[in-house]
């Protein structure tokens, strides 16, 4: 569709770990690019793939020995180390780039580091956008990334250039500062909508324009895994923290009313 | 602007009782629609309605007496009671229709059913937009209206028309159905506007859409006064176990993160 996928330079070969919902829309344009994609995950994806025309490995072996030149991890959050800690790495057949794109940003970071080969290189980034607000294109969306540890240069431009030749906006950040961040913004997100999903929350015929936003807010959360939701809590370590902070605010705010409330009865303090 | 102002069949004589920004906002679409609009208010506004080429009275009697064919209230909703038992309704000089456009309906409809004089008809009505939400228009807004006690159909069917010209949704709906749905609605947005506004919460770098929302939401919350949001909860008697509601649901929400935390700490209930 967009000019820009004649300007990719060469083609990749993405390897990729996880193919739930969130690497599947990927796929796609990564495909739509020219990039050669092949796949292994802990479901059966072998028919979706031969659909697509991607391969699927049911073996981990034979993907890294499958010589991707940048292999990308998409697992949930919760069960990113149960994946990645029984990779057997010696089948790499090359110094490789790795990529994770979960949502908290200082979890992976610190077990890739951990246990990836010193000769490979990695790449933590979060495209803070998914099936839905992404359906329409990537122009304008933001795409964090963190090169934690990059020598081959080179490489990893070309696989930002996946993004950027998309339109996103590119956002060079710190893990840290991204997951301190994600926890005021994405998380609480999350969390109001999962508590008005909880609440029963659906329009009625008054909807003022708010209300409908909040609905938006409802129907977009409880479409992420409820294992999405929990992994932004228990690996981001500033999200507690805000968990703390929402139940205080509630508190506040209801101070706040019924003190209006009980002045309004007291005829001395009250001015109506 | 629109067409629809020329289809208006006669100009009406309206008076205004509380000019606060909400009030102001209508007027504006009023006297474009060509209607005659005199205003009272407790503070002094006849700098600005000389400029808008509006009557102000400083004076309740006199406002009264300027011979009115329908009067509108617009004061907040905590201040209601002690606006309106004062009137001397004996200055009017006509049956009168009268219509509030307060954010609760069931409190405004009790109060002036007692008051009023019984020759004079009453309309109970909330538009469902403000200042921030209708500055485009009011095409699609819904307005909601009941017809408490209206004998003059013609009357009252006129003061509608000036919404319905304008292409809001029309909806007939009883006070007490409105109050039980806003407190799910209206209220709720409020607070979560408060609640957000209570957190500080900010746009960040890596914003995702639906955080943009809550953002807005906050945003057009604070934009209204706290005696607004106050009257929201004080005066809907649906109100106060929605905040109930809120508290369980977050309450909840948190149970479900830290059993999940639990589960993935304990090897053998976890599946991860
Ligand atoms: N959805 C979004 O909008 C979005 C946006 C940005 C980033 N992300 C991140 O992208 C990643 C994938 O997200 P998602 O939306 O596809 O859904 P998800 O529920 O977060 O993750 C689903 C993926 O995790 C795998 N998985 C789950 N439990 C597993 C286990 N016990 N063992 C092995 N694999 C397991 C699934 O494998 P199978 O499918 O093979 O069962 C699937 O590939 C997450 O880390 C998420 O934070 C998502
Ligand atoms: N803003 C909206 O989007 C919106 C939408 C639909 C319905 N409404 C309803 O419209 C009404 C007016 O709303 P608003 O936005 O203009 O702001 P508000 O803060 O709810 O009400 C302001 C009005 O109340 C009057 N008032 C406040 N305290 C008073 C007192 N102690 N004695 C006498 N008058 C008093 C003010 O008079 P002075 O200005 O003379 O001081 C002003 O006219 C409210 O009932 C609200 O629920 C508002």
């Amino acid at each position: 569709m967009s000019s820009s996928s004649s300007s990719q330079p060469k083609p990749l070969r993405i390897g990729i770990i996880g193919f739930g919902p969130f690497a599947q829309f990927l796929a796609k344009t990564m495909m739509k690019q020219g990039h050669f994609i092949r796949v292994t995950s802990r479901s059966d994806y072998s028919e979706l793939c031969a659909n697509l025309g991607i391969l699927f490995f049911r073996d981990i072996g034979a993907f890294l020995e499958s010589d991707n030149e940048v292999i990308m991890i998409s697992t949930s959050i919760l069960s990113l180390s149960r994946v990645v800690e029984p990779i057997p790495f010696n089948c790499l057949k090359r110094p490789t780039l790795f990529v994770d794109v979960l949502s908290v940003k200082e979890h992976p970071k610190d077990v890739l580091l951990r246990i990836m080969p010193e000769e490979c290189d990695l790449l933590c980034t979060h495209p803070m956008f998914g099936p839905e607000s992404g359906k329409d294109g990537w122009a304008n969306l933001t795409f964090m990334y963190d090169m934690v540890r990059i020598r081959d240069q080179s490489l990893c431009s070309s696989f930002l250039h996946i993004f950027s030749s998309e339109g996103c906006k590119m956002l060079e950040m710190t893990c840290e500062e991204h997951d301190r961040l994600a926890a005021q913004s994405q998380f609480l997100t999350h969390t109001i909508g999962r508590i008005l999903s909880e609440m029963g929350v659906e329009p009625t015929p008054i909807d003022t324009k708010g209300f409908q936003k909040l609905v938006q807010v409802k129907e977009s959360s409880v479409k992420d895994s409820f294992d999405l939701f929990s992994g932004l809590f228990i690996y981001n370590r500033f999200a507690r923290q805000q968990m703390k902070n929402l139940e205080v605010a509630l508190e506040k705010t209801k101070e706040k009313l019924q003190e209006r409330s009980k002045e309004l009865q007291d005829p001395i303090i009250s001015k109506f």
